[in-house]
């Protein structure tokens, strides 16, 4: 077998074998096949994408390439939840211990931000003394007593993946629907779960910019799915604001505990219910979606998730009493209210912008090795369609310096205010 | 300026500018551009194609990548051949001393061959003695003073095809109609030629298996002629079959020298009346193309062309005697005759697999490395059309082995006898 000739049927709409498709994973990985021969590969699955059955294949190679977790010694199915990345996304923080708190097991790897987009991990230390670092025992035994823990990436997952990710990046081949659901599929197989729940973001905010595409991802995900025996169903969100009212890491911890309360932004909750009964369902914990659904509005207003929530942060050495007292999380320095410069309605409240003007305040990382500020961020007070007056403060920006022009620009630039808009309909589509 | 952005533009449609093509292939040359880069940018380049403007700046951006050859001290409008390659391709020995016996001047840099293609320095070599190692100044006192010299590939002529060509060969991107032209053209260029007559080659023996290919290739470079000021004409042929009838290197002498004497194969004659007319009249030798025409009819009639070829033989170190008695050429040790297995006319007689067969009979090159027997080939009897009684001998092979087998297999395989076949027109089309 040679490679080039594994490229050219490509490049000439063929379909890949089975053991083209191994021969180039192992190859690529094993370091006998060269990166300039796996991007032009790339390139030609971009144009002539890949049927489901490649795909499966690709994502059952990728999963092979390297470690996976071992979640047997945990009784049941495990449940996993995956976003392609939003800005203000609290929603794990938020689902995580809910669904724990109705027996669904939360066995839960996670990772840090990048860019404008922010990581679970990041949010979660901004609790005092919190931490993922944990052996896999303590871990297992975690979600076997308490139904959840969440920890770091550990092993080596998928190298496949990061090796072919990074060259895609430099060149070119990102956008390719079939690259991009077995990348994600892959990672959360690898990561031991049974069954999957996707929320694929669309819009300006996130990765994948129009609904159309962000439909295909999807289906292209659960297809995986079906042919590598995981159930799984994905939720299509519109991501052109930020989720929610708080971007920023202690911000995003204090909206969660407000929803966990019963309280918090109703989009959220939304969301949280709509992929949190999916999650009980998959995990066999309701008969069918309205029934799941009840049980997490129950969870919600008994106090069964806040109390579920304040155990898991104690079990991975955060301090409980915060929680009760979110005041005394993280705070920056200053406040500084964003005035509208005219009344109308909110038009435009650009995800992307607004996720980078916390990065420039410090909330996220601009390169994997920059440090994070949990204290500063953004607090919207206004969302798409909602009504505003001249000099009414549209969002707080709360930051460690004085020097926000920068900042300031930034959303001067993803904010507009017209005569009349829409509210956003934030769950798009469910494709299962 | 970063090359994913370039790799991006061109992957979703858009055109690359002047300055974008520079810092690719400048870039790439010097080392800052990794072949992963390239690789992914040629495929990109393969689906979306590239406009006529495009393709002139790649070709002269090639061609500044390198050294290029000054024939200024050579008076009158350099005139270039080229073919994109055949079997049994004599044309250039016939060609190069026909037209320079009317003034044409020929300042050829030729190459060796590979595969199923024979190469014209190959072919000359088999004249004991000749050779076209040379200094730069006596291949330029030679044109000056005969009109016409043979050189090998000298200087560091076009770096950016070398390394860009040996990286699609390994890619999949060899089939690309912009980066084959944009190869060929600049080539032609850096070694100094004014004007560029091309012999653009289709079918089984061809690089180009198509027509339709072959057409758009050639209006390709054309194009790229017009846009970098220099007259460039194109003549589509017919590979389906062999050349003439000679295919391995002395035994192509011999037919050159038959052609030169006035005989010779019907279909080598026309394509050098073709080629060679275009060549007189942009060298400006004569008023329009059948005044041209004539001339060589005439130069061949009245065995100037073959004086001159005698001339450029002895002024290279090759035997001109030889020339007048060609028996003296090498001679392979074994004839067998290859015999019609029924009676009908004969429909098939695969170029490339003909030529292979030669190949395999130590006349051309597997690799690069590999010597070649200057004796050895094939010489055919019949070709496509021509009727064949059964037993009777449709090539004859020319070994200094009596281990054939192989050799017997690939003729099989190449040729096929039905009741009816028409005659194949070697000159397809002109495109100028």
């Amino acid at each position: 077998m040679r490679m080039v000739d594994i490229i050219t049927k490509k490049r000439d709409g063929g379909v890949m074998s089975p053991e083209e498709i191994r021969f180039f994973i192992e190859g690529y990985v094993g370091g006998t096949i060269p990166d300039y021969q796996a991007s032009a590969l790339a390139m030609a699955i971009y144009f002539r994408d890949m049927n489901d059955a490649e795909i499966a294949e690709l994502t059952r190679a990728m999963v092979d390439s390297g470690d996976t977790v071992d979640l047997s010694a945990i009784a049941g199915k495990k449940v996993d939840k995956h976003s392609t990345g939003g800005v203000g996304d609290t929603t794990t923080l938020v689902l995580a211990p809910l669904v724990a708190s109705l027996g669904v097991k939360v066995a839960k790897m996670s990772g840090r931000g990048l860019g404008f987009t922010g990581g679970t991990i990041d949010k979660l230390e901004s609790i005092p003394g919190f931490s993922v670092e944990m052996s896999g025992k303590q871990f297992i035994d975690h979600v076997n007593h308490d139904h959840i823990a969440v920890i770091g990436q550990t092993g080596d997952l998928v190298p496949a993946d990061k090796k072919l990710y990074a060259l895609r990046d430099v060149s070119g081949s990102v956008e390719s629907i079939p690259l991009i659901a077995s990348s994600i599929m892959s990672k959360k197989i690898a990561a031991g779960a049974d069954a999957i729940v996707l929320e694929v973001t669309c819009g300006d905010g996130a990765f994948m910019k129009n609904e159309r595409d962000a439909i295909r991802l999807a289906k292209t995900m659960v297809q995986i799915g079906k042919h590598v025996g995981r159930e799984t169903s994905a939720v299509i969100t519109d991501m052109a604001q930020p989720l929610g009212y708080a971007i920023g890491n202690a911000l995003e911890v204090k909206e969660a505990i407000e929803t966990l309360k019963g309280n918090g932004p109703s989009d959220l909750k939304e969301l949280v219910y709509e992929l949190g009964s999916r999650m009980v369902l998959f995990a066999g914990k309701a008969e069918h979606l309205p029934d799941a659904r009840k049980q997490l509005e129950q969870a919600l207003v008994q106090g069964k998730a806040y109390e579920k929530f304040k155990q898991f942060i104690a079990n991975q050495g955060g301090d409980p009493q915060i929680i009760d007292n979110p005041e005394r999380l993280p705070k920056a320095q200053h406040q500084f209210e964003f005035r509208a410069s005219s009344s109308g309605v909110v038009a435009q409240l650009k995800a992307d912008q607004i996720g980078l003007a916390a990065m420039l305040l410090g909330a996220g990382r601009a390169t994997k090795e920059d440090s994070i500020n949990h204290a500063t961020g953004i607090v919207l007070h206004k969302k798409i369609g909602d009504k505003v007056k001249e000099g009414e403060s549209l969002l707080t920006i709360h930051a460690d310096t004085e020097d926000i022009d920068q900042v300031l620009e930034k959303l001067e630039q993803s904010i507009s205010i017209t005569e009349r808009a829409e509210q956003l309909k934030l769950i798009r589509r469910i494709i299962s």
